[in-house]
């Protein structure tokens, strides 16, 4: 498998996985949440797929995003909000980083909070990601995202570097396209809920103190969807 | 006093304890936060003033809201923010309730988010109540408001239900104006931060439980600027 996936590219990667994710575990008849981002989005693929063809039926989704919401829509796929369908079956999203004990770092796509509203409400969270996605530890690797409240958002940032916890990381205003971390404008980046988006850049000398965990295995290949009940996504807001 | 204080007029006692507040705490050459509501709004008024006479001068004022900026702006203060400015000296402002420990209900306004914000970066933190606002404890007397996100708002409203320190307590979303918590429209009230307010109604037989303090003296009649150091603001932001 390992090899396989060597000679694939990225995109082909998360096509596995968002594919696989979606046979393994979507049922017809199921409520699902459905994630944003590159990877997710080959889920949601899979779903309109498997839609068009017959073989799901009676599934309602909940989209984590106004992207996801209008891919899906483009598909034919029924969809629905939280007001309605609180109790999700399973929800499938990617992730930026995940650490030997699963912990993860999601919000690189910008879309954070609603993916932790719908996500929270699934009783299996199915995050797809391919071997890039593995690390040691959390923070260095890749920036933590942290949605912020436009008001005073100067003010914001400075208390945000001034915590104990976060001793070491530098917060960066996402400038540009929401969608990514890369500086591609000059305004604030802009999030579904109106608010900006702060990415803590931890150093590789000093990583985010709690999120750092033991040196694990690091033994995982290839595509890999985890599969837990519990949610320890480390994105935040703030 | 107290005599006085129940011949006046409510709008009376407000101006008098918005004037008392300016003139005992707000000197020149200091940067001040300034209240939201119909009690600050007496304050604001008496900050321009004594600008206006030459009392005041080189004052530097951090407002909590649109309609404070707007009211201070006619009347010639001069204003940053606390991206410019996050160390103030005094913050003046109103409260819903003050239970005899001095916890407070705010935000009936619908300004308790950046009012937090702004207050809590001031030394000292003045709220002017007059004794209309005395209660033996908080909840019951004074919906207590939240701010919320509009997304997935009555999911938000249920997992604010079944909180268990909210037990009692009746979630409401505020419509029509967000500056008082009466419905006097069909839409959801907007916040400056583009967000909606809940407010939670405690009925007298369940009040909201660690609001709940021991029954005080309650006998501060008349105007009486509170003096503390610390904040506990019993608003909040979900």
């Amino acid at each position: 498998m390992r090899s396989v996936a060597r000679r694939a590219s990225q995109d082909e990667l998360k096509k596995q996985v968002g594919f696989k994710a979606v046979d393994d575990y979507v049922k017809s008849g199921t409520v699902i949440g459905l994630g944003t981002g590159s990877t997710a989005a080959f889920a949601v693929e899979r779903v309109g797929e498997k839609l068009k063809s017959g073989e799901l039926k009676d599934i309602i989704a909940i989209p984590t995003s106004i992207r996801t919401k209008e891919q899906a829509e483009g598909l034919g796929i029924p969809l629905a909000t939280l007001d309605t369908h609180s109790d999700l079956d399973v929800a499938i999203d990617g992730a930026d980083e995940v650490d030997p004990a699963l912990n993860l770092v999601k919000g690189g796509g910008g879309a954070l909070f609603r993916e932790k509203i719908v996500e929270m409400c699934a009783k299996k969270f199915i995050v797809i990601v391919d071997e890039s996605k593995l690390c040691d530890g959390l923070g260095p690797g890749f920036p933590v995202p942290v949605e912020i409240v436009p008001f005073c958002h100067e003010h914001t940032m400075r208390q945000i570097a001034a915590l104990p916890a976060l001793a070491g990381c530098e917060p960066v205003l996402r400038l540009g396209n929401v969608a990514n971390n890369q500086k591609d404008g000059d305004e604030p980046a802009i999030t579904d809920n109106g608010n900006y988006i702060v990415d803590l850049k931890c150093s590789p000398q000093r990583p985010c103190g709690r999120w750092r965990t033991a040196q694990g295995d690091g033994g995982c290949g290839g595509p890999w969807p985890l599969h837990r009940h519990d949610h320890r996504l480390h994105c935040g807001w703030l």
